[in-house]
């Protein structure tokens, strides 16, 4: 990495808890690409005294993690349809100090099921209902999906969410007759819950993709599972990295290959 | 340059027109050190939301250049000495949200008068009544030097500096016969004024010894005279490295040895 210096356009990222995913992936690419950028993640109890100083520093970019992603709506000037339409952000970009928001995850799910052609007329189960299965199930709507059951047991937040997508909603697992499954909880994530599985077995056999957001570890027990049975995969690791790459293009005016995401993601997820 | 990470303190400059120089030096020396940190110059038409943004974002530290050293003064929450003689700034340190200000062009400027071991019985004129002029009257009167000229044009700014230091005033040059001469006016700098020679030949043949603030070229027109009637030098590369090495300290908390000054300033101006 070249010395930093004072023309470098400036992106960083606000979450509660920051990891180095975005500051490797982000600033591997520049580096790579020989752009004068530089990229830093960084935590804040003062999100407005934060969003002020993107402006008064010219700030280029700034990547929204939870526990910001609602609260930094009404202090950015404009929303793009990806934000608007799930009332998330996880993108701000500074155009001369106008900040426009989008959510690069809705997008990063939408590709993604465009990619792996997933077929509109499946049976779709989505476990979860945070902010990140927001994004998903909002994704399936936008892709044409008619057939989705909202699997949370938190009445409140599994049946808005599904209300709102037209979508069914349960609170216990239903007859395992799926033809994508799609965790967006933490079972199966690094730390107190990585050994669980996201869907019993039953429902790994019947399905045809087998979708999990979690992407440390990548390999989950339930993408173990689907790979074992020979199904088809969308990692969260997948998701991270196309959803960095709409970031990155946003922030840097520069459209991505698929080859330069896929080292930035390993680059990324290697420390 | 390692690849940055979440975890780097994060140290910038705030000035009008920012130059490469800090972000040079400092850069340089937390990469010979192993030091986890990065320096970024910016500059802003909103101080008060920058300062905040510091604050929101836990900057660790914030050099001040023009036209901000007296603006941020009820910005920050405490004056260090050196920050209050002067009421001008150019150092702020952010001790978990207590932002402490000081002034190392002061402290630079009279740790070279006793390097150069001037003589505080001298007779000095100093040509010039900016913010820089403020630090360098300060130091002298600081060092115990008791006879001293400003020497400036603009009666108000000239008498009132001269006045706060007990020293004296002059509009136009009086006659050359100081033993110490000191320019801070931008005669001599790179641009417009490059060829100016800030004192003329009577008062270089007088003097013991040849001070200019101006820092690019450290070769001014008046530091070449100096030079070659054999006179000792202060020079403005000299008060630069200083004190950009006082705020490292500073931030870092890491002593610089003269010869580590001496790398990062040869570095920092090799552009």
């Amino acid at each position: 990495m070249p010395i930093l210096n004072k023309d470098m356009q400036v992106c960083i990222s606000l979450s509660g808890r920051p990891s180095n995913l975005g500051t490797r992936f982000h600033n591997f690419l520049y580096d790579e690409l020989g752009l004068n950028f530089v990229y830093k993640a960084f935590t804040t109890d003062d999100l407005e005294g934060a969003v002020r100083g993107i402006r008064a520093l010219g700030l280029r970019g700034c990547s929204v993690s939870m526990p910001f992603k609602e609260a930094i709506i009404p202090l950015v000037d404009n929303l793009e349809p990806s934000a608007l339409a799930i009332e998330s952000v996880n993108t701000v970009v500074n155009e001369d100090g106008l900040l426009t928001a989008s959510n690069t995850d809705y997008e990063a799910v939408a590709q993604l099921l465009d990619e792996h052609a997933v077929d509109p007329t499946s049976r779709v189960v989505v476990r979860g209902s945070g902010g990140m299965a927001k994004a998903v199930v909002a994704a399936f709507r936008g892709a044409g999906f008619d057939d989705l059951t909202v699997l949370a047991r938190n009445e409140r937040a599994g049946s808005t969410l599904a209300d709102k997508y037209g979508y069914a909603w349960a609170a216990h697992d239903p007859e395992p007759d799926f033809d994508v499954i799609v965790n967006v909880t933490p079972l199966g994530m690094r730390g107190a819950e990585e050994d669980a599985l996201a869907f019993g077995g039953a429902f790994v056999h019947r399905a045809s993709v087998v979708f999990d957001v979690v992407a440390f570890p990548a390999e989950t027990p339930l993408i173990a599972a689907g790979r074992a049975a020979g199904k088809r995969l969308i990692t969260g690791a997948e998701v991270v990295a196309l959803q960095a790459a709409r970031q990155f293009e946003r922030y840097t005016g520069v459209a991505l290959t698929p080859e330069q995401v896929a080292r930035a993601s390993a680059f990324s997820r290697a420390e």
